[in-house]
């Protein structure tokens, strides 16, 4: 009964992504779906993605959060179109909450499109919003163990991003070993390295994007 | 018809949970639901308090994890008792999944049981599984605006536990803020302030475990 339930739900979710990615599609519009665990960095990854490549190319950002609208009032001051989503409680996205606010949220004129998930490594990994590509951010304060423990998100990511190496020393975190782990969960994942505090690894960051864009 | 769905799981959780809390109040047991992000540092959180406490309390820990048996192999030196649980990609632990592992784990001799949860800062918060109280675990490096962003748990919780107090000078994190806001959503917060890498705050975190055990 509940394998039941959840079956539909899931079915229900995928019809309404179906109608965002068309939307998207009909916008040339590439939208990546920003999933991590609370706190490893996704609204930093945005605020300097957007800085550095606000001359070359247009990013939107579509934001979700438990409660509070602080994410998107950081992603503002930026200057790139945002929208929040509260879920009320919610432990992430789904597709109906994306088009909704997709009703006051005009797509012209935008190169990507980031969709920030509710912080959280497990939920939001089920739950197709009509994106692209997720991309998953793992910081190295987290640990090394957490592609094994937590496969799910690690397995549904076209890209992973290792943020805070900037840390790196400070932690017994080893990032040959979340390379190797997560390669095993699924070899075509695309890695990159990065430190949104200094900057380190965005060049090649950015690049990747604005090549997405094309 | 979702919320219906959902308040029947809660209430089927509830009664179950009710059996546990007998079990555990018949072998005076105190139950801690360990709750946090992933990597904040639950599992480090209960190694150093069991090696810490060895010769004063008798420490049971039942280890929750979507995949791999690595936390309760990492209990397991420390000497404790443990039991693992694997949800195969739930997102929290439920009152049953203890409950049938409770029948492999003699509860007789122990003092403080610990049930380290998923991780995940969402969906444990709503999940009774028959303990006498939850604690909630936030490291430095998820940043300040945990509590407002995800208020569920801080409001459940009855324990914070600051850890990786060690990292706080390479973070903007401010430990005040992290206490203020999260003693506005819940006054009685007990907040201890730890590194399980130095053991700077375990003298404080340990005195009171031990209280809790009498």
């Amino acid at each position: 009964m509940k394998i039941k339930v959840v079956s539909n739900i899931l079915k229900a979710n995928d019809s309404i992504a179906e109608k965002n990615r068309q939307l998207f599609k009909e916008n040339k519009l590439f939208v990546i779906n920003l999933i991590s665990s609370p706190g490893a960095g996704k609204t930093s990854l945005l605020e300097r993605t957007i800085k550095t490549l606000n001359s070359k190319i247009s990013i939107g950002v579509i934001e979700g959060d438990i409660a509070t609208t602080r994410d998107a009032e950081r992603i503002e001051k930026t200057g790139a179109r945002v929208i929040q989503i509260n879920t009320n409680g919610a432990c992430h996205l789904d597709s109906n909450m994306v088009r909704t606010a997709l009703q006051n949220f005009p797509l012209n004129g935008l190169d990507i499109l980031f969709i920030e998930n509710v912080g959280n490594l497990v939920c939001p990994a089920n739950f197709n919003l009509g994106e692209d590509i997720k991309a998953v951010v793992l910081s190295v304060t987290e640990g090394d163990d957490k592609p094994k423990k937590y496969p799910g998100i690690f397995r549904e990511a076209k890209i992973l991003i290792i943020n805070k190496t900037d840390l790196l020393p400070y932690t017994d975190c080893s990032i040959d070993k979340i390379k190797k782990e997560s390669l095993e969960i699924n070899p075509d994942l695309n890695i990159f390295e990065v430190s949104c505090r200094s900057g380190e690894g965005f060049d090649e960051w950015c690049n990747y994007i604005v090549s997405l864009s094309n």
